[in-house]
C-alpha cells in the first residue's frame, strides 16, 4: 500500500473556525487521514498534516487549496513567521512504497491545479526546476511584501500560474521532499568540542554523509553533549550507518554513546533498515509485521 | 490500541464449504480481521487466524466455536494430525498492549462459554490450572480415542464443562500463550558442532535463556551452519540479547554471523526492543511510527 503525506502551511493561526473549515474540506476525501493540525497565533500560521494513497492526497490538497485561497486574504495578513502566500508551502512526503519521482509528479499536478486557480506557483526541493529554487528560504526571500517586484524579474517567473502579483493569494511553493528524521546522539562527556568535531565528521557540508545536517551542542543538565541531526533521506543515508560512524568517531576520544533520541514521527521504512543492519536480517520485510495487516 | 490474536485449529481439512461457513461466523464480528485460514486434507484439519481488540476476538471465538461444534462430528473424524476435539485447540496470543493476564482472562471466558455448550475444556500454557497441563502434547496424549477413559480419571477432570465423554464434540484445549518467534542465525562455518555448541549455550533446557528453544544444524547448500530457534517470550528474552550472545559465543571459534532470518510474522512490539537495544533509543515508542495512525 502506497502512502504519501502532505504538510501544508497556511497563513492563518488565530481564527480556529477558518482553519477547521479547511480541515473539513480535507476530510471530505474518503481514506485520507488527518493526523494533526496546529495553529500558532504569533506566527499567524497553521500546519496541517494528512496522509493516504497518493491520488487521494492530491485530491485532498486541491480541496484544501481551493478553500484556503477563498478564505484567506494575504493583503491583510500579519505574522512573525516568514510567508509568501495563503497556502504558503505544501510539501509532499513519501512515507511508504512511494518513490521520489511519484511524489514529484503529484506535486506538479497540484502545482498545475493551483496555477489554474490564478496563483503563481514555485516548485522546490525534489520538484525544483532550477537549482536556485531548491531551498524554500531562497524562494521566499523578501516574503509576500517583495512579491510584486519579484514577479517582474525573469529569474523569478513562476513555474505555474500567472506571471503577475495576486494580492489576495500571494504565491505558493510546493514540491516533493523526503521525510526529515530528527535524530540526536548523546555522548558521555561534557566536552562540547567532541560533539562539534563529530558533527563535522558526519555532516554533508563539511565532508560527511550527503543527507546529514548536524550540529554539536552541550546538554548542561545531563552533563553530556549531543550530536543533533536531521537526516534528509533515510534511504540513501540510513540511520544505523550514521550512528555507527558516530560511535567510531567518539571512540577516538574514549567517549561512548549514552543514548539516542528519535524525535517526532518516523516512517516504518526507516526502521526496516535498522533491523536489517543490526540483525543482518537481509530478507526482512515490514510486511512481516502482524499489525500491518490492519492498516487501511 | 490493544490487539489479541487467536489461531484455533479445527478438525476439518477437506470440506472447504464447511470451513468457510466457520470463517463467515468470525467475519460477522465487526473490526475482527481474518488474516488467514488454511486446510490440510491429510491432517484433516484447518488453522484459522484472526485478530482485533480482545473483547471482539472473544466474541468471534464464541461464534467460531458454536458453529464448529454444530458442523463437525468427531465420531466420524479421521486425520493424521493429533486431535482431541472439533475445536481442537484455541490459543489466544497477545500482539499489542495486551498482558498475559488479560489474555488468560479472555481464554477463561472462552473456556467457560464452551464448557456451557456441553464440551469438556482444558486450559493450557499460561492459562494452565496445574503444571502437568501446560503442554498441549501432554493433554492431548492418546487423542480423541482415549478421551472416554481419560475423563474417568480424577487427574483429567476438565477445567470447564461436563466430566463426561461427548462423542460429537470431543474435548477442547484453550489458553493464552505468547507469540512464538522463529529466529535463525546462520554462521560462516561448515562445522555443525559449533552450531550445536551455541544452541546448547542459549537454550533453556541446557542452561541458557529461559524462553529459547534451539537446535544446531547444517545448511549444506549455503556451506554454513545454523542455530535455529523459537523464542517463546520476546518481552522476557528479547531477540537482540539472544543474537548478541550468539555473536560472542561464535567469536570463541573465530566464526561470524553470516545472516539471520525472522520466519513468518512478528508483532511490532518485538521489533521495538530491537531499536531500543541497538540505537540505545530508550524512549522510543512504536506510536512514533507514522503508519500506526492508520491502524484500526
Amino acid at each position: 500500500m502506497k502512502i504519501l503525506m502532505s504538510v501544508p502551511n497556511v497563513s492563518e493561526g488565530k481564527d480556529r473556525e477558518l482553519v477547521e473549515s479547511i480541515i473539513e474540506e480535507i476530510k471530505k476525501v474518503k481514506d485520507v487521514k488527518v493526523l494533526d493540525y496546529s495553529s500558532d497565533a504569533d506566527h499567524n500560521r497553521s500546519v496541517l498534516t494528512y496522509l493516504g494513497e497518493p491520488e487521494k492526497v492530491l485530491e485532498a490538497s486541491k480541496r484544501m487549496a481551493a478553500k484556503t485561497f477563498e478564505l484567506i486574504d494575504m493583503s491583510k495578513h500579519k505574522g512573525s513567521h516568514p510567508r509568501m502566500g495563503a497556502v504558503d508551502v505544501a510539501p509532499f512526503i513519501p512515507i511508504r512504497e512511494v518513490t521520489t519521482a511519484e511524489a514529484v509528479e503529484i506535486s506538479k499536478q497540484f502545482g498545475k491545479y493551483v496555477g489554474g486557480l490564478g496563483v503563481p506557483v514555485y516548485y522546490y526541493e525534489d520538484s525544483a526546476t532550477r537549482p536556485e529554487r531548491t531551498n524554500l528560504a531562497d524562494i521566499r526571500k523578501g516574503e509576500y511584501e517583495a512579491l510584486a517586484e519579484k514577479l517582474k524579474k525573469p529569474e523569478w517567473k513562476p513555474d505555474e500560474g500567472p506571471v503577475q502579483f495576486m494580492p489576495k493569494s500571494g504565491a505558493m511553493v510546493t514540491g516533493a521532499r523526503f521525510p526529515l528524521i530528527a535524530f540526536n546522539v548523546n555522548l558521555r562527556t561534557n566536552d562540547v568540542n567532541i560533539a562539534q568535531q563529530i558533527a563535522r565528521a558526519v555532516r554533508h557540508i563539511s565532508g560527511g554523509y550527503r543527507y546529514v545536517r548536524a550540529i554539536g551542542l552541550a546538554l548542561e543538565e545531563e552533563g553530556m553533549v549531543q550530536v543533533s541531526m536531521n537526516l534528509t533521506n533515510f534511504l540513501k543515508t540510513p540511520i544505523p550507518r550514521v550512528l555507527e560512524t558516530i560511535r567510531r568517531e567518539a571512540a577516538r576520544y574514549g567517549v561512548s554513546v549514552g543514548k539516542t533520541e528519535l524525535i517526532g514521527t518516523i516512517p516504518m521504512e526507516a526502521l526496516e533498515e535498522i533491523f536489517k543492519y543490526y540483525l543482518q536480517a537481509h530478507d526482512f520485510s515490514v510486511n512481516q509485521i502482524i499489525e500491518n495487516s490492519l492498516i487501511g
